[in-house]
């Protein structure tokens, strides 16, 4: 369910059609439908992962960094046709999400992820963890992301980063 | 939170029966009430655990198939009765659950699980994760699963299988 | 979203409190505010960490045992400013919340909890796992925690618990 911070309150509707948006987000990518996955952001979104390290301390350097909903459909485009990458599955677990701040720009929201990897002929393994900061505008009454930074706790996983998170 | 798929509305009550309904699934399994779990099923159910890639290309063979909940009921007891396996605690997270459609047989739902087991004196460990593809129906008030799929992503895993997934 | 057990009502409106008090409870420990962990228990709180044996065999021994706010607001200021321990990032993942009974004495509620410890230049991995048993009650219109078992799964793991569960 959606959660709300202490202090917040936050109408079921609200919460029920957060939660829709973010389940669509995770079966675009856990389900492989990677064309559905930019059709969650606005045209003119931020969408990156970053290291929690870098993020905390205000650096740039991210792993991905889309500043465009173009962008993501040119990532989601090179994944299907030029990128050379061993075949995987990656599966995604969000925890409950919690709507954080309702502002002037947009809603507030951040969760919690873990990533699971498989390569073929070998077991499930975490893959990473950390944390998604969102903000989320309705756009004529869709809601859609605005931003989001992926923010994980790893140093030494997303070296064979193929997949959004 | 039950969620929906876009362009489907679903009344929030509906949500919670659905909510209420998946948890008395894991917390049978979770919590070793194994006699509860064939009471979430409708007589005439399927319950199948099978790997994704056989999913995918429609091929039938599964580590567990079940074609009833009788089926199910005979499982519980092999389990209590005659089964020899080593003991382990196994554990598991589903992820938010996903309305996809309303049909005229049944509600279609999808959920990922990570699954983790532990075995005497060893530390905890993610034992297989992949994705539920359930269709629930309404027997007379009472939400139940007419066929519930355990769709597994990594091949070397489910040797071990004991227990439902 | 918060569940119910079978057989018991719960009106939405509790089950998003409820969905709210978990999650500020995930979000003060895994965003490292643990000022306001101690906030979200009653004075008379009861908080453990306990192996499942151990719980299951009703023997006290606890690896955490907290019998007050005030031992829990102890606990955070030995870790800001005594305790010495290598830096980690720990992260949870709460799964749906089941609400199992009302009783006098509060709210009955289970989830089950997966965590995440990742070490400088380390991967991620699963650090424990296991299941909460709550007991909530309402103080003037907030939710606290009266009582807190984090019961885990492993033996082997809690050698190197820092933080709270």
């Amino acid at each position: 369910m959606i959660a709300a911070a202490p202090g917040l309150t936050v109408a079921l509707e609200l919460r029920a059609r957060l939660a829709d948006l973010y389940a669509a987000y995770d079966n675009a990518l856990n389900d492989g439908e990677l064309e559905r996955w930019p059709e969650l952001f606005v045209d003119a979104c931020v969408y990156k992962v970053i290291h929690k390290e870098n993020h905390d301390q205000g650096l740039p350097v991210a792993v991905i960094y889309c500043e465009s909903r173009d962008m993501l459909v040119d990532r989601v485009v090179a994944l299907r046709e030029t990128a050379l990458y061993a075949p995987r599955i990656v599966r995604r677990i969000t925890s409950a999400i919690c709507l954080r701040a309702i502002e002037e720009d947009g809603l507030r929201l951040t969760a919690n992820f873990a990533v699971f990897q498989t390569m073929p002929d070998q077991p499930s393994e975490i893959f990473l963890c950390g944390r998604y900061q969102d903000r989320v505008i309705d756009e004529g009454g869709v809601l859609r992301f605005a931003e989001r930074l992926c923010i994980y706790d790893s140093t030494i996983i997303p070296i064979s980063l193929v997949y959004p998170i």
